[in-house]
């Protein structure tokens, strides 16, 4: 099966007090969005690899790459005001081969190699494929009657890569977009199908802020 | 009002694959039980500090103390098979004249001076307090019939300590023991309790794995 990767880099930097979006932010020497390109293309060089960002950031981006002799083919498209927009920018650039599509956010350096073999291996007889793993903390419901313990064994965090057979993830973006859609499992949900949830490892952060990018650094040294 | 700390460190160490038991890991050259142990005496030395652990662990922790001269006063208990036996040995040995309790992870050097506030602050109104923070990655439902999305803005993560007053607590812990007692916020629950949530802080992870150790290691440094 033939694939893509969409890269999604729309961050804008307001959550870690930063003028610089997370995705540009060094870790060991280099951009976070740069691991995150080598992490693909090192497990498969074969992969079509897309980055979506706000346009503002597109030339900044290709300098950078320029700069740092960062020579991983990718295309970069510029995004939406919203995530749900920034990956139909992306879907608009796939190649014509493309069989399957994994979306991931840039700023998720972390996931394994296994991950994204669970990933592909289920691909085979599904769909909609998920990386997800299990609460280690108690989580409580909250509402405006208050809050109450719920089991967490029956919840499981979600991961990137998310990954779809491609005509599916295009059917599933033709939908008007609502507030609802936090990842693309749930926009794919949304047109009935139904999604197959695989092992990710539990290093896969979300850099969100200053201690998750300090977490990144001693793994990766 | 007069405090205490019952801090749970019953690990026995077979998920870091550790024939150590989690809360004897070093972190920056001492174990983290000490860590946990340091941080409540710095922020208020009258508070008793009530640590327990499994009976084949006291005296070595006990030779430990000695070895690195830790002197922070602090009472060692022999706990129970699940955690639940753990507080109520824990309980069993409060002072008199104790008002409010906190019980504690001992994997959990990395709470703050701000989270402990919080809770103590908010047990001036409120009988029960639990320190909680947002789900920065989506979650999903899942059952024997799939799994679906669900809105992460309902859920918030619970974190220690969670603080309550001693009555309560006692009472709470004279219940029969459900599976379903994850922590002491669901014991107290179904004693038909209200629980208030405070801001916790996201760096007060539960350390489980080996990058669990990594990222607090990074912190403290």
């Amino acid at each position: 099966m033939k694939g893509a990767v969409i890269i999604v880099a729309g961050g804008t930097g307001s959550r870690m007090q930063s003028t610089l979006p997370k995705q540009f932010i060094e870790l060991k020497g280099k951009p976070i969005l740069l691991h995150t390109l080598e992490k693909f293309y090192s497990y498969d060089t074969s992969l079509q690899l897309i980055v979506v960002m706000h346009p503002d950031y597109v030339e900044y981006w290709k300098d950078l790459c320029r700069t740092l002799g960062f020579t991983v083919k990718h295309d970069v498209v510029a995004g939406g005001k919203e995530r749900f927009f920034s990956v139909k920018s992306g879907l608009a650039r796939l190649r014509d081969d493309i069989e399957v599509v994994a979306v991931h956010d840039a700023v998720r350096p972390l996931f394994s190699a296994q991950t994204l073999s669970n990933c592909f291996d289920a691909l085979k007889n599904h769909r909609a494929v998920v990386p997800a793993i299990p609460l280690i903390d108690s989580i409580r419901e909250v509402d405006e009657k208050g809050n109450r313990h719920v089991d967490r064994s029956r919840y499981k965090l979600v991961q990137t890569p998310q990954c779809f057979d491609r005509q599916l993830l295009e059917k599933s973006y033709l939908q008007e977009y609502k507030k609802t859609f936090t990842d693309d499992a749930s926009v794919v949900e949304s047109v009935d199908q139904s999604i197959f949830l695989v092992d990710g490892n539990q290093e896969n952060v979300k850099i969100t802020t200053s201690s998750d990018l300090l977490f990144c650094e001693s793994i990766f040294s």
